[in-house]
């Protein structure tokens, strides 16, 4: 059966050569990098090497700036949970509504444990942070700042190193989880004011159970995870050598990539849309179109039900995903679409197609083949399709 | 050149069965596992399985009792953490002299940073707890008691379940570290009162970057790093798959081979202990030959310094430690030799041999070929040597 993968956003398939390259380092060069004897001799090179790889992917001035982390999720707590310890006089976080739940699970906690009072700052219609909210949020008592670089499930950009530089006029930290921005678009951070990004290498064809917390060079940080001197002091636990080469060789993989990325991978994503939208009705593009990652497209096929579609492309062969993965299991639309505003009918069909440099023509070919039947034969099950007319303008006054 | 990997209780090999374990899962079933379409159908299977196969290894009631961290470090870090949260009213920790730093380094910033009591018991030359001590130091106040199932250094074994009842009378969670014990001795968490405990793959075989936390049914937990539902809600983050089952495949090579590392290995770690003993004068075993676990020698040349002994055995082919890994780069002996008492003329010269299921007796043969050489080069050299009836004396008037 033919299988296609447009789930990238969720998690990439480790690029092969990735996995080539942490094979050694399992079963031949295993030993502890902490070690001073031959089976680790070869284990610190590669750690230095990988380093610098990731260093280039992300532009950052040094490699002692990056904290190897068990993921995106750790990085984003470890963020946090610093900058409330550090920032001293100062209790107050900033964040956005469509943020993954690695943040807004975190605050939400600990404005109810802590009394940490947390601004979430909301979005307009194309995703874009409402500024005005976010200037008058930003204050004295405002530890850090936390908004994502690109969102998951419309690919929406923020302008992150404008928002940094605001965040510093107020003396607050800035932090991003970038986890979906690193190896898709250029990052330069060395020449960002951003103090603090997460990243994660199972989003960019590389393996799962690693991630790193990029600290800008004199930026104080408490570590969430304490123990040996690993990391410099900033993170304790024996070094996971396969996962940090790894994630290294799915950076230089991605710096490769990244024009690809921009202009191939755009390019069919551009087209899958495109045909949907001209061939389904009653559908239409959430978040920003002239302002987003190259590989995320996000469709609302309006009155039916998310979750059946993807049943239904599966069986089709078809990966991709409505909603975040992480929050699946929920009968509730997205946080990310409720807080643009995407009525209900159209948020609770929204499907996330999100691309990567693994993907064809003959993708998009099949995916345009088989979307439209799809659509039509969950539409003459729904109900709220035959009463459309009724229900758009009773729900939907201000969506056009 | 010949080599001998005698460092297990640093790391392990990874089990070429694991990697082949693990494989399919970076490049073939790579899906999100909350995800669901066919990527990732088979990896939510795969994941059930290593779950019980590393609940068979510790002999858990519940499959649902094992949260998956990224190693011991966040296990234990993770544990204490907790019980601070949830066990209202008490704010001291127990713990001992000669834990892992992932516990000393936590609870002395504890200690500093929030003024939670921290009592550390002591040991006596053997290695093993001053249970008066342990008794006077339970209480009221006493939130959580972290106390290792065996030591790394020595291999001494603690006596854990005992432990665990006594804290429980007096109201107290307890944890254990098991990351050295995990594997390589008999464990069945049912039958104990243990409330949480600790383990890390690598140490077993087992992948780097994974480990898990026990937490015992009805024992309350807070999550260290919070974000999407993953673990019940215990611990934010995509499953790193193919750690999980690398782990679950090691468990269950562990569970097979359990009985040659109780006779075989401890056959192998006895001839050299005893053949180094007979070769060498001036050395002895520190903790407790008649109780530790099966893989672990810790022998104390004295008058010489342990990093030269390790630079010449590594020369010849051997690998084995001095100290902890974690702590090494420092110039103090042990903290754990320490607590024993053990003196400076000796701990400073100490080396772990820490056998596993690899080794074999070509293995033994040729450490006992190589070490009485590299002693006697490393003591013509030192003046402590020359002058050590003198000091002996002088500054090791109690230890025979």
């Amino acid at each position: 059966m033919t299988s296609v993968y447009l789930d990238n956003n969720a998690t990439t398939r480790t690029d092969p050569a990735v996995v080539a390259a942490m094979l050694p380092y399992f079963t031949e060069q295993f030993g502890n990098a902490s070690s001073m004897h031959a089976f680790g001799a070869e284990v610190g090179t590669a750690l230095a090497k990988a380093r610098k790889q990731l260093q280039a992917l992300i532009g950052a001035e040094f490699d002692h700036e990056i904290v190897y982390t068990s993921g995106g999720t750790e990085s984003d707590n470890a963020a946090i949970l610093s900058a409330l310890e550090t920032q001293t006089g100062r209790d107050e976080i900033i964040t956005s509504a469509v943020e993954h739940p690695a943040i807004l699970t975190l605050v939400a906690h600990l404005e109810k444990s802590r009394g940490i009072k947390v601004h979430v700052i909301g979005v307009d219609a194309r995703g874009h942070l409402d500024m005005e909210a976010y200037r008058k949020a930003l204050g004295p008592k405002t530890a850090i700042v936390s908004i994502m670089w690109a969102n998951n499930e419309t690919g929406t950009i923020f302008p992150v190193e404008q928002l940094a530089e605001l965040a510093h006029e107020a003396g607050a930290l800035f932090h991003t989880d970038a986890v979906q921005a690193v190896g898709k678009i250029a990052i330069n951070l060395a020449e960002s004011e951003i103090d603090m990004l997460s990243l994660s290498g199972h989003k960019l064809h590389g393996p799962k159970g690693i991630g790193a917390l990029y600290v800008r060079k004199g930026t104080r940080f408490r570590p969430i995870i304490r123990g040996g001197h690993q990391e410099r002091g900033r993170r304790g636990g024996t070094e996971n050598a396969p996962g940090i080469i790894g994630l290294g060789a799915a950076a230089e993989l991605a710096m490769q990539h990244m024009e690809d990325e921009n202009t191939r991978v755009a390019a069919l994503r551009d087209r899958l849309e495109k045909g949907l939208l001209q061939r389904i009705g009653n559908s239409f593009v959430t978040g920003d179109p002239d302002n987003r990652l190259p590989n995320t497209a996000n469709i609302a096929f309006e009155y039916i039900e998310g979750e059946a579609i993807l049943l239904l492309m599966n069986r089709d062969g078809i990966a991709a995903s409505s909603g975040s993965a992480c929050t699946s299991g929920s009968l509730e639309p997205s946080h990310v679409l409720r807080a643009m505003n995407v009525p209900y009918t159209a948020a609770h069909g929204a499907i996330r197609f999100s691309f990567s440099r693994e993907n064809g023509d003959a993708d998009v070919d099949h995916v345009l083949d088989a979307m439209p039947p799809i659509i039509e034969r969950l539409r003459e099950m729904s109900p709220f399709w035959r009463e459309r007319d009724v229900r758009t303008e009773a729900f939907n006054p201000t969506y056009a």
